[in-house]
């Protein structure tokens, strides 16, 4: 394994590459002005997606690969020099450097398929994060985690308590400096005010293709339904259950045969895999999030 | 064409080719007794295909291709001869003679596309049918149709005129003898009396994953959410508009880029796929509907 | 279907809209530049995609889509001022005018599927270019053809005497001053001195998931190694059979009871929307090939 | 974990459940004569396949699975009883109880992540099986095969020293009285004196779309080809090589920007999921191999 493992980290390791993702009204002359700057800075773009959602008077988007030598160094001078271009385009931006690994959470209730696939993942390489901590309001996964090396904490939790043990996720969310936290079958309704505070970097797997299904027990309503395809969505974690920005999803085909336990079984194969995949994008810094709605730069 | 087509026909053709299909209580000694009944009978079994929702009190379904010289002949005393075994165990049942073309009439609004699909699937030979007749509320697809040698119908409809004209496509279905009835995006809600003429004998094409997008414009709304698939799904229709057993459905992936036009276009093509696979198991007596679920002998 | 077309073409035919294709080694500035002469030029980019085989020494490829005021008049003056940049960087461009529709020719032997997919499509507005003429060894396809009021040219043509029927199908392409050439299940093998007049301009589909069973009687073959996907794929053709640059691939899942003919039936579905796709593609501007490779920016 | 582990074991332990499989020369009456036998045993039917090769003078095949209380005091009168009709119709069958256990070794090389998911798959309770060794050339996988309880055996080899090894590994085969042996990227050639004392019971996984890609370093030659689909294929091994019997195929789509490293992480993912699907199909017995071929009722 060490051996893949090497070679992935050092394809995402690429010293000296940096990322830029700008979300500004469409104008004339955007993209001649990034790259002139960036060319000046002695930055060259390796890769450059972008997307307009109408010419005329929408919005547009852009996400720039690029390689500068001594780039840790240059950072800063690179965001502050770029201000007043930003300024004159009214540009949100994000400098990243694609060396700095994002500092990751998982949450899990019982169910550990897609934990175990995001360990999986992280351990041969293809997920380039630190996976810092696991949050469970179940025992059942501890044993799994800690043999990983990373600290597991049970926080059991219900309608009573929700308040006061989610407090007490913040404070570790706080102490272990998160990025990102994915939500990995973790079947805990979040508070509105625990959801603020984390815009666009909690991710959950909803085990159906959204939007159909909505709700709990998507795999019995499917079975009754008696759908030929049943699917999985990954998302952003918005106030509104289960209708946060959709990043990615999948289906697997079914016949009449599959009971609802046969449906369960198939649908742990694709969340698993909606999931990895779209924790894969927004650690490469490939999701834009708009109107509810996800540009993904593939 | 004809070739190809001929091929085709001679492989459905199947002279003296019979098919039985049984629904009834799940019960010892079922399979035993009909494939001695048809061994008696000088029919050999040479397709099987069967599902039990429940050994344990469920349901037992059963489809069977078989070979009986002088099918045609024998078809009546076959039917005849059965009625003991299929009182024994309660028996719904079905003969029917695979050589026996089932008579098609196609509904079809503004857009042509699954029309087309049809036209053509059936022009080279892939659907063993004979389409006698398509009525539209449109008069776009006339010269296609009737260049094909099919007779057309032009019968404009809206709300307040919707039942007198239900009444002469009923005549119309009656004088051409209608065995089953397709709506090719049909754009018009069919009255409940319509629909109660013709149990499981309607197929709609549904242009969105049902149960997603049940209703109106699911192209607009599948945009609004901005899914990352959009399917369409063939259903068995019935009272309850979106809501009849589902056939068959299938997705193709799209992302931000694709307007509403361009997710139409995509649909078109899975739309096509998706009715001509259901009408095709439907015309080969695969389909078996129960409690609004469909059971497909593929 | 009208209306449809219309809104097709009216999107495909957006007035003004440019495209520039770039192939040169990759090296520092190229966005830059590119992007300095649009704005100067008063062309906005409005969708651009690149790829970059290695940021190292390798080659670098950017499509861009642009808007351009009176772009008809202008085009000229933009090629010409364009010439210095493109020298300074080695580069091999093409502007093209969205505007203007490629000239099609479509070839056929006998199984009409491929040609009638294009037809279809072209007729609903969904490719965007003008189907000239179609030749073919056979008379099948004739009525349909001329059914669309596209001339139908008959080439019967065999081993001895390919030589002068080729000469024959080049005049007929200068004649109709041909951009594209479609092979849709044109079952003759076309000479190098043939293929060599249309360099990157030839499409075939190939019925089989290529490399496997390149050559004749790829169903048959796929029948007798068991193969559980069947596919198809579309390439441009060179002087090596079946080795030319892959544009796209797809597949079909089939099982043990699919003999040889269900297999050509299912297979082509996969054919017919290969094709359609790769030619989309084309039209479109969207392919590059380098080293028997295709760049194809969706 | 545990709760789902014991549901899914449930299911498959169903107890007083068997199988049977029959090959033999299509015949008039083998259903009829063979539901008989079985209704007279009291045994209950609850599912079967058939299939027929060509219903005149074809091959006959069918899996049929009942229920029989206390069945593994009666298995072997049922075998005993059953030989009468075998003879008469010259079948091939086999019964197998299904609350019985096969025992499986895995034997890999350096990449574990086919092993991983099988060890995975196993512990969720999704393979019925007893997992019983673990062979390698490698010590890569020691530690999390024994972290699993799984006796772990290095046996590094080679060319020279092949036939020793394989001696070493059949006298392994026999002490742990193993039913089915897993090449999950076991990167070693067999002898054909190896392979054949495990006729159909070996199951390799292909990277690769098969018959495409034959050989070593498949990926490399895909990236090579410039393919926009890469799979996977797993197969019983024979004597040639890569041209064993197929049992599942899949594959995932790729384009001009994935390297040869992506292409094997990609790769990853599609060899995963369908070796664990043969496995699980031939763990269920829903295989039957003949000329080179499978059939596989799903």
């Amino acid at each position: 394994m060490s051996e893949n493992r090497e070679k992935n980290i050092e394809y995402h390791q690429k010293k000296d590459h940096g990322r830029l993702i700008i979300q500004c009204p469409d104008q004339r002359g955007i993209i001649a002005s990034v790259s002139e700057f960036l060319h000046i800075q002695g930055a060259n773009i390796t890769e450059s997606s972008q997307y307009s959602s109408d010419p005329e008077g929408g919005d547009f988007f852009i996400r720039i690969e690029f390689h500068c030598f001594d780039l840790s160094n240059k950072m800063g001078e690179l965001e502050k020099d770029f201000q007043e271009l930003a300024e004159k385009f009214s540009m949100n931006y994000q400098f990243t450097n694609a060396q700095e690994k994002k500092r990751t959470a998982v949450y899990v209730s019982n169910e550990p398929h897609c934990l175990m696939e995001l360990l999986w993942e992280w351990r041969s390489g293809d997920l380039y994060t630190d996976i810092v901590v696991v949050i469970s309001n179940h025992e059942t996964s501890r044993e799994i985690v800690e043999s990983y090396g990373i600290p597991f904490h049970y926080l059991p939790t219900n309608k009573n308590i929700r308040e006061q043990v989610e407090a007490e996720q913040i404070k570790l969310m706080e102490e272990y400096d998160i990025d990102l936290l994915i939500l990995a079958r973790y079947m805990q309704i979040l508070t509105p005010s625990f959801v603020g505070k984390f815009t666009n970097q909690i991710i959950n797997i909803h085990h159906s293709f959204l939007p159909a299904f909505i709700g709990a027990n998507p795999y019995e309503r499917a079975f009754d339904r008696g759908v030929k395809l049943i699917g999985a969505t990954s998302h952003y974690v918005t106030d509104d259950l289960d209708e946060g920005p959709i990043i990615e999803q999948d289906i697997e085909r079914v016949d009449h045969r599959a009971h609802t336990e046969e449906l369960k079984k198939i649908g742990r194969q694709v969340e698993r895999r909606v999931l990895a995949k779209a924790v894969k994008w927004h650690l490469e810094d490939r999701i834009i999030v708009q109107n509810n709605k996800t540009i993904v730069f593939h």
